[in-house]
C-alpha cells in the first residue's frame, strides 16, 4: 500500500461535518450540504446546527463534539469572528482537514492577516490541512464529496470525468468549470485554494497526480508561493504520466498590481515564471480558451507519439490554413511516399495527394474514399496523428453518419493513432466522436494548435527529466557585503567557472614580473579597490598594454585613479592577458522569492541592452539544460558562427552556466545576486573566461 | 445618382438565368434555383432546361435566347466542355454577369488553363463580368439573390445581416459562413471567387463598400493577384466607414505550396502581405476564430472611440487576466479618479476600485451596484469602452434578468459607449444582449482582444489616410542591366536620396586634387569598374586614407585591382570623405508581382543578418509612413540613442525612404531591384548618406 496522499483527508474523506449548515438549500451555508446529497456522498455527513434536529432531512448536531464517531473533514462557513472557535473545535474532534469559505482574512488588510495567521497556526498545531480561507471550496465527484458553494453545481452533480482542475480563484475557477463543461470535458476533481494559508495549487496537483482516474491536470494560478513545492508536484504528475497545463496570470503591470491585491498573494516576474514553467515541463496556456482546448486535446484517451501530422481535407483552403498552423506549431507535414500519392490519385483524379491530402468533394459520392485514405495514412504511412477537415459534413443529413463511420472505424482499426476532426457537428454527434476518442474542433487552426499542445505534453512525459549534477560541497562561507572582481572571480573559479590566469600586483616591479610570468604579448591592467564600483569610469582600466610597458603603466594607472578617487584604498592592480575576439555574454543569478536562485543568460551589447534578449533557468541544472537555454536566445546564431565568425565554444559556455547554477543552489542562503559581465566565449575548443564578476551578499 | 458599382449586375441583378437548372432541388444544378425561391427573389428568374417546361415549378426555357426580356446575370453549372457555348449564348443575350460553378479549368493544368483563358476572353469581349470558374457562387440576401450551391443555405435563407464576406475558397467560405452564423452574426452578402478569372476578392470588397447595409467586411484570401485593385477597394471601404478584416493564408512553406496548387493562384511573400495589409489599414486575422470574433466585435452597431478601457468584474482573477490582455493589446486601463474610487468603496467596502473595478459578489445582493458602477464609468469617468465579467450570472435564474437590465440600461443611457460582456449566457439571452448592441464573450481574454481589434478598426477609419507626395517626373530613362555604385548613386541623388560629395578620378593627379577639393582629412577610395561586382573582395576599397596620401594610394589601388582582375575595365577611382560614427541601414526595393515596388528597411549588421529584422512598405509613401516603418524595427532603439549613442537623424532617414519609394513607383516599369547598402544615418541634424548602391534593370 502506498502512503495516502497528504491531501486525502481534504479531497477524499470518509466523513464530513458542515458548520452552520442551513436548511435553506439556496443559501451559501445550505448549498454544500445539498450538493453532497445530490452527488450521493456515501460517507458520514454531519450538519452542525444548534437550532435544528435535522437540516435538509439530514440529522444535525449542535456542535462537532456531539457527532458520534470520527470526522475527517470539516466545512467552515461561519463569519470570520467565529472561525477561531470553530477551528479549535475541529482540533478537539481530531478533524484532519478543513475547507474554510469564510472571507475577511489576509485579503482585507493587517487585521485580517493576523487572524489568518492565528487560524493557520491552530490548524498546523492540531494536524489539520487547511484549504482557504476565502475560498469557494472543492469537489471530488469520484466519491460525491462537494464541500463547495460554487454555483457550478447548481445544475446538478457533474460527471466524474478525467480532468483534474486546480484554481487559485474560486470565482474564476467556476467560470473555467462552466467553460470545460460546455466543451464536453468532465472535471472529476476540482480544488480552489483562495488565500492559500496552507493548501496551495501545488498540493492539488500532487493529489491529482496520485488520483488513478485523473488523466490530465489544468490549473489557474495568480501567484506561486513556494516554487520548490510546485516543482515537486509537477514532477510527481510527470512520473505518473499526467500532463499539467497551467494558465498563469498577472504578467502585465496592471495585472500584477491587481493580482497582488487579490487573494492576498504576491505575483512574481512573469519572464521567470515563463522560464520556470517551461523548465518544469508544464504546458502554459495563455488564455482560458487555450486552457480549455489543450485540456480537451489531452483527455482524448491517448496522446500523439511524434510531431508527424497527416492532414486530410475536402477543401484546398483548409489544407493551406492547417499547413500554416502546423508550421507555426512545429508539426511536420511529411509528404506521402510516391506510391501512396499515386494510390490517392487513383481514387480521386483531382486530389492533392502530397500532404495536406485534399480528397475533394468526391467523397460525398463515394465515402469509401475516406476509409481508404485514413487507412493509407494511419496504416501504410504510419502517421501517429491525423487531422481531418470536413466542415459541415458532420452535421449534414447525407454525410454525418458515413463520416462518423469512416472516422471512428479508422480509429478503431488504428487504436494508437491520435485523430482530430475539424468540423461542425450537432451536440449528439460531437459526443459520439468524443466517446470514440476523437476531438472535434470547429476551427481547423485551433485543431492543429490543440494537437501540437498534446504532442508537446506527450514529448515531456516520454522524455526522462534531465539529470542535475550534485551540488558542490565544502565551499567556504561567502564574505559579507560587496565581493568585488578579484575575490568574486576566485570564488567562482573554485566553483568551476573559468577565469583567466591573472596576477595581483602591488608594485610596478610586481606588475612587470607578472606580465612576463603570464607570457602574453599584450595585457590588461585593472585597479583593485574595495571603494571603486565602476572601474572604467574612474580610469581604472588599461587595455592592450604591451608586455614591456606594464611596469610603467602600473604607475600611470595608480596615479590616475588616485587623482580621481583620493580616499580610495587601493589593493593593487590585476594583470591579466588581453584576449581578442570571442563573444561577450552576460550571466547573472538573482535570488527569486518564489523559485530561489534563477540564472540569467544574455548576449552582451545590443542584445541585452536594446533587445532584452535574455533567458532564465531555475538553479540547479546540468549542461543539457544550459544548452537549451543558449538555444533560446534570439541571437543564438551569433554563437553558432553567423557573419563569418568561428562557432563559439558552446560546451564551455554551457558548463559555466551549469556550474554557476550549482554554486548558486549550494549558496542560496548566502547571496543576493551574482553577475558575470562579461563572460567571454572563445572559438570552439578555446573555452570561455569570466572577465569581470560581482557577488552581493547580505551585509 | 452615383454610378452603379461595377459588380451590381453580378451581386444585385434584376433578372437571373440558371443554365442546366435541375428539377431535383438536392442536386447541385437544382440547389441554386431552390435557394432563390426560398429567399424570395423578386426579379426575373429563368431556369434554362431544354427538356422541361417548368423546373421546380418555375417556367423554364430551352435556351437563354428564348427568355423574354433581358437577363442581367446567368449561372453556369454545365460541364466544362459546354461552358464556351453557354458563355457565347450569354454574350448574345446581352447578359452582364456570369457565375460559373464549373470546375476543370486552370486548377487542373495547362489544358484547363487554356480553356479558362478562352472563356475569360469571350466574357471580356462581350462585356460580361465573370465570377469563377471553379467557384461556389455568392448570395445577396438583401434581395434574395442566391446564385450558389453552398450547403450553407440548406437550412433555409439566412438573415440579411450587416456583415459582408468575400472568400476565395467557396468550401472554406461555407465553413466560415457556418461559424459566423453559429456566433450569431448574419452575413448579408457573400461572394466566393474561385479561380478569379475576372472577379477577384477586391471587387467583392468594393461592392460591399458601396452597399449601404453592409457595416463591416470580412475576407479570406489565399493570394491577391492585383495589389493595386485590392488597395483601391480597401480605400473605398475606408472612405465609406467600413472596417475590412482579412485572413490571408499560405504563409508557411507547405501552405504556400498547397495554396499554389489550389484554385490556380500564386501566393506571394507573407512578410510583404503582412506589411501591405497593415499599410492599407486592413485588420489581419490569424485564425478563423479570430476572423469571426473580430467581425462580431465590429458589427455591434458602434465602434470604440479610443484605447481607454474600463474593466468591471465580480472576480479578482478575471480582472487580473483582462488587465494582462489589455496590456498585450495596447489598451489603457486608466485608473479611476480618487473621488470615483471612494464612491465605489462606499457602495462595496471590499471592492477593488482602481480599474479593474471588482464589485465582488456583493452585486448579487444589490444589483443597483451595477447601475451605479456602469454610470460612474461611462458617465463621470467617460470611458469610451467597457468590458464586464459576470461569469454565469447571465444564465442564473436569479441574476440573468437584473444583469441584463443593468447592462442594457447603461448602454441605452450612454449610447456612444462600447460595452462588451464576458459571461456565459443562454442563446436567447445572448441574442437579447446582441440586439442591444452588446457583444457577449465566454472568454474574458477573447473579449479584450475583440475590443482591441474594434479599437484598431475605429482608429483607422477615423484617421485620414497619410498623404503621399507626387511622384517625380521627367526622370531620364534608366540604363539597361547592372547599374553600379557611381552611376546608381548619381541617379538616386537626383531622386532625393542623400549621397556624399564624391569625385571620380581617373589619374593619381586627379585623385590628389579631388582630395584637397573635398577638404576632408581622411578619404575613402573605391574602384569604379563595370566588371567588378564585389569591390571589397577584389581589394578595390581603401578606407581612412589621409588626404596627403591619396595620389599615391590611387596608384596602389589600381595596381592591386589590375593584378587580381586582369581583364576588368577600370573607369577610375571614386574619392569620397571618410565618415566616422553613425548607424548603417540597409534599404532595398523589390518589384513584387502582387504589390509592385516594395521598399525594405533594415538595420545593418547582425540585425538583418542574424535577426532578420526588416520591415516593408508598398511604394509610394510619404515621410510619416516612413517614420512608422522605422519604428517597427526591433532595433529601433539603436537609432533613438540607445547605449549612449547620439540619437540618429530619423527625419533624414525617413525622407530618404520616402524619396526612394517615390522614385521606385515612378520607375516601376524600368527596374528589377534597388539596393542601398549601407545608408549611413548620422546624428540628428547631420543627415544621412548612401555609401553604396546598386540598381538592376532588365537587360
Amino acid at each position: 500500500m502506498p502512503a495516502p496522499n497528504p491531501l486525502s483527508a481534504l479531497l477524499a474523506p470518509s466523513s464530513v461535518a458542515i458548520f452552520g449548515a442551513s436548511n435553506d438549500p439556496t443559501r451559501i451555508s445550505g448549498r454544500s450540504l445539498r450538493y453532497f446529497r445530490e452527488a450521493g456522498f456515501r460517507g458520514g455527513l454531519y450538519p452542525i446546527n444548534p437550532t435544528r434536529d435535522t437540516v435538509q432531512g439530514v440529522i444535525a448536531y449542535p456542535d462537532i463534539a456531539s457527532v458520534p464517531g470520527p470526522v475527517e473533514c470539516a466545512v467552515i462557513a461561519v463569519p470570520a469572528n467565529l472561525a477561531v472557535e470553530a477551528m479549535e473545535a475541529c482540533v478537539q474532534k481530531g478533524v484532519k482537514a478543513v475547507v474554510m469559505f469564510t472571507a475577511g482574512f489576509a485579503e482585507i488588510g493587517p487585521e485580517g492577516r493576523a487572524m489568518q495567521t492565528r487560524i493557520t497556526q491552530i490548524a498546523k498545531d492540531g494536524g489539520i490541512r487547511l484549504c482557504g480561507p476565502n475560498c469557494l471550496g472543492l469537489f471530488n465527484m469520484r466519491i460525491g464529496h462537494t464541500p463547495t458553494f460554487s454555483s457550478f453545481l447548481e445544475e446538478g452533480p457533474t460527471p466524474a470525468g478525467p480532468l483534474g482542475m486546480v484554481t487559485q480563484s474560486g470565482a474564476f475557477g467556476t467560470h473555467l468549470l462552466a467553460l470545460t463543461a460546455r466543451r464536453g470535458i468532465a472535471v472529476g476533481v476540482w480544488l480552489s485554494t483562495g488565500n492559500e494559508a496552507d493548501v496551495a495549487v501545488a498540493d492539488g496537483i500532487s493529489f491529482m497526480a496520485d488520483d488513478p482516474d485523473t488523466v490530465a491536470i489544468a490549473c489557474y494560478v495568480e501567484a506561486i508561493k513556494d516554487g520548490a513545492r510546485f516543482a515537486e508536484a509537477v514532477a510527481r504528475a510527470r512520473r505518473n504520466g499526467k500532463p499539467v497545463i497551467c494558465m498563469k496570470v498577472g504578467g502585465s503591470a496592471v495585472g500584477h498590481a491587481a493580482a497582488a491585491s487579490h487573494t492576498a498573494s504576491l505575483a512574481g516576474n512573469d519572464a521567470i515564471y515563463d522560464a520556470a514553467l517551461r523548465q518544469l515541463g508544464v504546458e502554459r496556456a495563455k488564455t482560458p480558451e487555450d486552457l480549455v482546448e489543450i485540456a480537451y486535446a489531452c483527455t482524448r484517451g491517448r496522446l500523439p507519439r511524434s510531431r508527424r501530422l497527416a492532414v486530410v481535407t475536402m477543401s484546398g483552403g483548409a489544407g493551406v490554413l492547417m499547413a500554416d498552423a502546423a508550421e507555426e506549431e512545429g508539426l511536420e507535414l511529411t509528404p506521402l511516399a510516391d506510391e501512396s500519392q499515386k494510390a490517392v490519385l487513383s481514387w480521386v483524379p483531382f486530389a492533392a495527394p502530397r500532404n495536406p491530402v485534399d480528397v475533394t468533394a468526391q467523397a460525398l459520392n463515394d465515402p469509401s474514399i475516406l476509409d481508404k485514405s485514413f487507412d493509407l495514412l494511419l496504416g501504410k504511412e504510419k502517421f501517429p496523428a491525423m487531422v481531418g477537415f470536413f466542415t459541415t459534413w458532420a452535421s449534414s443529413p447525407q454525410m454525418a453518419e458515413p463520416l462518423y463511420q469512416a472516422v471512428s472505424g479508422a480509429v478503431s482499426r488504428h487504436p494508437d493513432a491520435y485523430f482530430a476532426l475539424s468540423a461542425i457537428a450537432q451536440p449528439d454527434m460531437q459526443r459520439r466522436y468524443e466517446a470514440a476518442g476523437i476531438g472535434v474542433y470547429e476551427d481547423p487552426w485551433r485543431a492543429v494548435e490543440a494537437i501540437a499542445a498534446a504532442v508537446r505534453c506527450a514529448e515531456r512525459l516520454h522524455t526522462p527529466p534531465l539529470s542535475v549534477p550534485p551540488l558542490p560541497r565544502d565551499l567556504p562561507p561567502l564574505p559579507k557585503g560587496r565581493i568585488a572582481e578579484y575575490e568574486a572571480k576566485r570564488i567562482l573559479a573554485a566553483a568551476g567557472i573559468p577565469v583567466l590566469d591573472e596576477i595581483l600586483a602591488t608594485s610596478a616591479g610586481e606588475a612587470a614580473a607578472a606580465a612576463s610570468g603570464l607570457g602574453e604579448e599584450h595585457l590588461v591592467l585593472k585597479i583593485v579597490s574595495p571603494d571603486i564600483a565602476h572601474k572604467t569610469e574612474m580610469g581604472g582600466v588599461m587595455l592592450d598594454v604591451p608586455a614591456g610597458e606594464v611596469g610603467e603603466a602600473y604607475e600611470r594607472l595608480v596615479a590616475r585613479v588616485q587623482a580621481r578617487a583620493m580616499n580610495a584604498t587601493i589593493d593593487g592592480v590585476l594583470i591579466s592577458p588581453m584576449l581578442k575576439g570571442g563573444t561577450e555574454m552576460i550571466l547573472g543569478v538573482q535570488n527569486d522569492p518564489v523559485f530561489g536562485p534563477v540564472v540569467m543568460l544574455g548576449l552582451g551589447g545590443i542584445f541585452v541592452e536594446v533587445l532584452r534578449d535574455v533567458t532564465f533557468r531555475i538553479a540547479p541544472f546540468g549542461c543539457e539544460e544550459a544548452q537549451r537555454m543558449i538555444a533560446e536566445l534570439r541571437g543564438a546564431a551569433i554563437l553558432q558562427g553567423a557573419r563569418g565568425q568561428p562557432p563559439a565554444d558552446l560546451d564551455a559556455l554551457a558548463e559555466a552556466l551549469s556550474n554557476l547554477s550549482l554554486f548558486a543552489a549550494a549558496k542560496r542562503a548566502e547571496f543576493t545576486s551574482i553577475d558575470i559581465n562579461p563572460l567571454l566565449v572563445r572559438a570552439k575548443g578555446e573555452g570561455a573566461a569570466a572577465l569581470d564578476a560581482l557577488i552581493l551578499t547580505p551585509e
